[in-house]
């Protein structure tokens, strides 16, 4: 892993997801990126479903992705990521994705998530674990 | 719709469900199933989402189709179905797909469901609305 | 239709989007948008499927998106674009995303969008119909 | 992996894969299974991409699923699967999921595929590598 990314989780493209253009679909690289940092957060034993079953729900409030280069079938990559605090109320996950073996930056995103308890919004340091994470 | 069948609903095939091949991916088949059966049981009053708060689940037990043609860009088409009680435990949907306007055949599928009730098999009979469903 | 925008397109929620929170999957969201940007370059004559056959592909460069507030089971809502030229090379559609009936702002993207001639950045106007488009 | 499979292949469950339920969506089991389905061909040195770019496809024309437990946040599983010719024009699949470390069975499947050059039926001994498949 770089020594400049916190997280990071290797993938390979699966043929379903790619379009009728032979190319990872845009809307399948928001799946690649919650299931880097739904497994980064477990790997902080914080736990996504679990959260939800007690009432509190982590949520995405804004993304920005940056698309350079388009992932096709058989493709490896990795998703690289780096989260900070933003505030009491805000987590910022860059998360960057690198095709592999030659390293090249296929996209960058910026996700913005906060926490919902029964529906409001609450301070992430209330979130058993979170003090570990940051 | 056909006097054969107890409900219908149509559909536009969206791009992103078309895969690499240009077809749409026969897993893509399962989502205008579901949603057939789920706008067919609102109409009958029987909501997923809320039997699921209160702690039931109408699940998939079998699924047979047959693909008999492939829907691509552009395509329109509506999902046809009829639904039987199998016993006390089970429904069986029919459900077919026609291409329109031609009404060609394209796929047919037989679907299974059961009710569990916090995770254990219940009579479907228990469910509120379901007397006036088959 | 607002006076404000130049197309829009309603959908339902359908149930197989919503995650395991209960609500629309971040993700499917931008199923929602590029089904109503291709429904709209339909309209115009433009085909998005038609165009890959013939060597070009309009691809995404960036995205943008707010999330105000979360769509799940059982909601309607209608996304509205408007689009304009950037320079040569770019479009740029602004979607948002209203949960009707009361026209509550759910979602705002912006969506980039180029156009390539077998992997190569072309010039939109070379586009049949693009000079319609804006 | 067990005796009686030719191949296998671990996943684990994403969360978005997951529906309102907070289980695994009956759709997404397909996904599993065309992802094993192809890198089993791909070990085989039988590439489904590269097959359409020569205008051969490899399409599904009958699916069988019986859904025994149910998948969820967190589980890990593997796709083990066995291939048999059936006459000259069909692939026959028999694909189960284990959940592990316990292989507690999850979901059995029989996939039907057959071979489409420029969209005819095709003989799949016509298909390089095929000799070495089955």
């Amino acid at each position: 892993m770089s020594d400049n990314y916190q997280y990071e989780l290797e993938f390979s493209v699966r043929d379903y997801e790619c379009d009728l253009q032979g190319i990872v679909n845009n809307g399948v690289y928001l799946n690649y990126f919650e299931h880097a940092r739904h497994t980064f957060l477990n790997s902080k034993n914080i736990d996504f479903a679990g959260l939800h079953a007690e009432g509190i729900d982590l949520v995405v409030s804004r993304i920005e992705i940056d698309y350079k280069f388009s992932l096709t079938s058989g493709d490896i990559f990795v998703v690289r990521l780096n989260i900070q605090k933003e505030g009491l109320l805000r987590l910022v996950f860059e998360e960057d994705i690198y095709k592999l073996p030659e390293n090249k930056l296929v996209a960058r995103a910026k996700v913005i998530g906060v926490g919902l308890k029964r529906g409001r919004p609450m301070r992430l340091d209330e979130i058993a674990g979170f003090k570990d994470l940051v």
